[in-house]
């Protein structure tokens, strides 16, 4: 021990990077006693001596022996290391000095399919495993994170007071951590919640571009229409943000959003949510977009080739400023509206996939405070399925139909205008067609259907017989022979 | 042996569907003597006694040891089974029959990582593997095949003077068959062309929406248009089908395509380009959405419900018929480009990751013929690359630069209308704001790595700065303190 402390911690936590350090102190405010361990001890040193200084709660190992000793039973052990191969390095380690009935939480952001293997391989050992979504950076780790725990269902007895104490909660004073469910259901809630927060983003960063480019918004001005916005149903962590960003300038005066290099860098959970969204055969068209366009802004040097070679129009948006401002905030509520409504639909795939019983509403309440993706805007979501748990779409609850009713043609107007501009506008775009063709009860698929028999004999079902019949047309044929089975070639 | 055959046989095939069939009688044709093989012999029999009738080469086996028996050496047996584990399950049967030298030919929809895996296991066991992408359906493979083999090189020389054989091949006497590569390079080929087939399958769908909805035209019009555009740029085998498709009427006169359910079906070659160009972080979005598009297709109950419930506009497109129509071909033709040039960067990406030094111009070439993809198009592309094998992009070909030069107005206008229209078109948006961003050198990413920067200290790029310095700002402290570094957190 690197400290001096009477009796055992409550809990343990290993990997002290900001967001573990940042943990520690949380859960040392609401009165745990913590030990903590990292793989340079240098770093446990320094977190004693510094943040942790004076708070003779929080203890320090050099050994993972002396760490695990050090915990009561059942230990519970947080690891806040980097998701990957070095998870199972530690759990490795951990497994030999471990009881049965001992829990170990991973707090990264694990791919949810590691994390059911690992549920499952730990189960045998009697050791209790639990994937734990963190969400709202460094900030919510130490104030109060959003929580997406899911895993080894024994083990959230003994988990769920800690976990609920940490996180952030509600005005109402609803914490924002629930049990997600079996398996990898915590990390899958997560990496859904990251895909969605990549849709968030985007679309702020398509209505920033249509302002600037379109309507020729300086960054005050856009300092202000945020701010506005955020006294509106937008109201968000992210929009609020957005506004103080343009605040900021340099010495010069030019604002520093300016300089910054419009490359965007990604981590794994945008990609992931789209692989599964495909994977799923759900339309998750949004946040695939948001995937997509980072992927394109990292080609810096080739757009910079193209743009002195491929032409298109560069016009200001047409008709009077001030009603256009209220179009795009209204495009962009319901471009939102669309990306949670497909996000939604692949939990709800997901649940159906894995068998497990995702509770949306209360998912919705999670994702309230603490996290990114915060907003009140989530309150609604919550309502819709607390209303009626069974919504197939967020789309057709009440709330949400009567803000599209108005909000899809702010949207229509501001991708067209966008569209006529020149201004790239994706994540927009995606969400106007996913609504249109939600909307629609007949696509154009029927012709696809004919290629597809005609040229592959892969068979389609009539608009005039029962489904599952299967039907089969000899288009090169003299007229067109048609032959029905109910099988599907 | 089923029948009389003298001496060995050149090639054999196992696997007697319609695809198997129709390769044997292919191969048949071209002076080939073929052993087949199939599970149930009764097939064998049946084949033998039907279409093989008279061909005296081909002959049939009840057993895989006699079907071995039968081959000269070095054996080349063509798999035309399942794609999955029915593949390990005949090479696991095959091996200890063959001996060193010998080749399999996998002719299957595998999966590029699986070819991959099976290329290297046999390489140790001496069986030479080769993934071969087949492209026309049934009756390419009777007529000539679009052929992507690769794998294990050493086979190449004694597989190249059948393969090109059976292909189809250009007006000019090319053969739509060549080496693509190691490992699974001719099976990621194939599933990029399937990629593609499903882009060009769901943009002809939404151009067919637009004059159906839009422009109010028949069937009897839209056969006419097909047919005129046929005679254009737009000449391929996917746009003469749609146009015949459009010729079969039902006994009450209505036009069968009306009776078919707008459900398309799928299998997962596309799904697998969306998941590979993810992986790649390659901003292949219209295939994507033509995945999606699918998928949304098939929630056919659910989109009857919606209809009812959620609102939009029902418009016709303003203007003139015929000029709109002009529109729309050059909105098709734009949008194909797109996709293709999306198409190509995948490949030179998944080229420079798996080490595979695909000719881009003569993939081109292969898919010129015998392919569901077959167009006159493609001899552009091959011309593209030919000129240029370095070319950065296929959008900065001089040729396809000119036609987007006046195409990139008429996709502006097709999807500003349909927008307006409420039909949903999200393959042709993808394609314009693919288009946009890409000849953009100033995305709106600088906002995104603010927030990524404010929230989770992500740090970002100056343009003011060399590239591979980073920058932290303290965005909440007071008038925002900036520190730089080198590393990327």
């Amino acid at each position: 021990m690197m400290n001096d402390k009477n009796g055992t911690s409550a809990v343990g936590l290993i990997g002290l990077a900001v967001m573990g350090q940042n943990l520690v102190l949380n859960m040392h405010d609401k009165g745990y006693s913590v030990s903590v361990y990292n793989r340079t001890a240098e770093t446990t040193r320094a977190f004693l001596t510094g943040p942790a200084r004076n708070r003779t709660t929080v203890s320090g190992y050099e050994t993972l022996e002396d760490f695990v000793s050090s915990l009561e039973h059942p230990r519970k052990i947080m690891l806040m290391v980097k998701a990957g191969p070095v998870v199972d390095i530690y759990i490795e380690k951990l497994v030999p000095l471990l009881s049965p009935g001992d829990i170990i939480i991973d707090g990264g952001n694990s791919r949810y399919s590691d994390t059911g293997r690992r549920v499952q391989e730990l189960e045998k050992k009697q050791i209790l495993f639990i994937g734990c979504g963190v969400s709202g950076g460094e900030e919510g780790a130490r104030n109060g994170p959003s929580l997406m725990p899911g895993g080894n269902r024994k083990a959230w007895p003994f988990i769920k007071e800690i976990l609920n104490n940490i996180a952030a909660e509600t005005e109402s004073g609803e914490k924002c951590c629930d049990w997600m469910g079996e398996g990898g259901a915590g990390h899958y809630v997560k990496m859904v919640h990251n895909g969605i927060e990549y849709g968030d983003m985007q679309l702020i960063c398509e209505v920033y571009h249509v302002m600037k480019s379109g309507l020729q918004l300086s960054a005050d001005e856009l300092h202000r229409v945020f701010s506005s916005w955020n006294q509106t149903e937008l109201k968000s962590y992210l929009i609020e943000i957005t506004s103080r960003i343009f605040t900021l300038k340099e010495d010069d005066d030019t604002p520093l959003v300016e300089y910054i290099l419009d490359t965007a860098g990604q981590k794994g959970t945008g990609t992931w949510t789209g692989i599964s969204a495909l994977e799923q055969g759900i339309p998750v068209s949004l946040i695939v977009e948001a995937v997509f366009a980072r992927a394109l802004s990292a080609l810096k040097e080739e757009r910079m080739e193209a743009s002195k070679v491929l032409s298109g129009p560069k016009e200001s948006f047409p008709g009077d400023k001030k009603e256009i401002l209220e179009h795009v905030r209204k495009a962009l509520l319901s471009a939102k509206i669309i990306s949670y409504a497909q996000g939604f639909m692949l939990l709800r795939a997901a649940a159906a996939e894995y068998g497990w019983s995702l509770d949306f509403g209360s998912i919705a309440l999670v994702w309230r405070e603490g996290c990114i993706i915060r907003s009140v805007f989530l309150e609604k979501i919550k309502e819709a399925f607390t209303n009626n748990q069974d919504l197939p779409n967020l789309l057709l609850d009440g709330y949400f139909k009567k803000v599209l009713d108005e909000g899809n043609r702010s949207l229509r107007f501001v991708v067209a205008a966008a569209v006529q501009s020149g201004i790239p506008v994706p994540a927009l775009s995606s969400a106007l067609s996913f609504y249109d063709g939600y909307r629609c009860n007949r696509l154009p698929a029927n012709l696809l259907q004919a290629q597809r028999d005609y040229f592959g004999a892969h068979t389609y079902e009539r608009t005039d017989a029962p489904r599952g019949k299967f039907f089969h047309t000899d288009w090169t044929g003299e007229g067109g022979k048609t032959f029905s089975g109910t099988y599907n070639a």
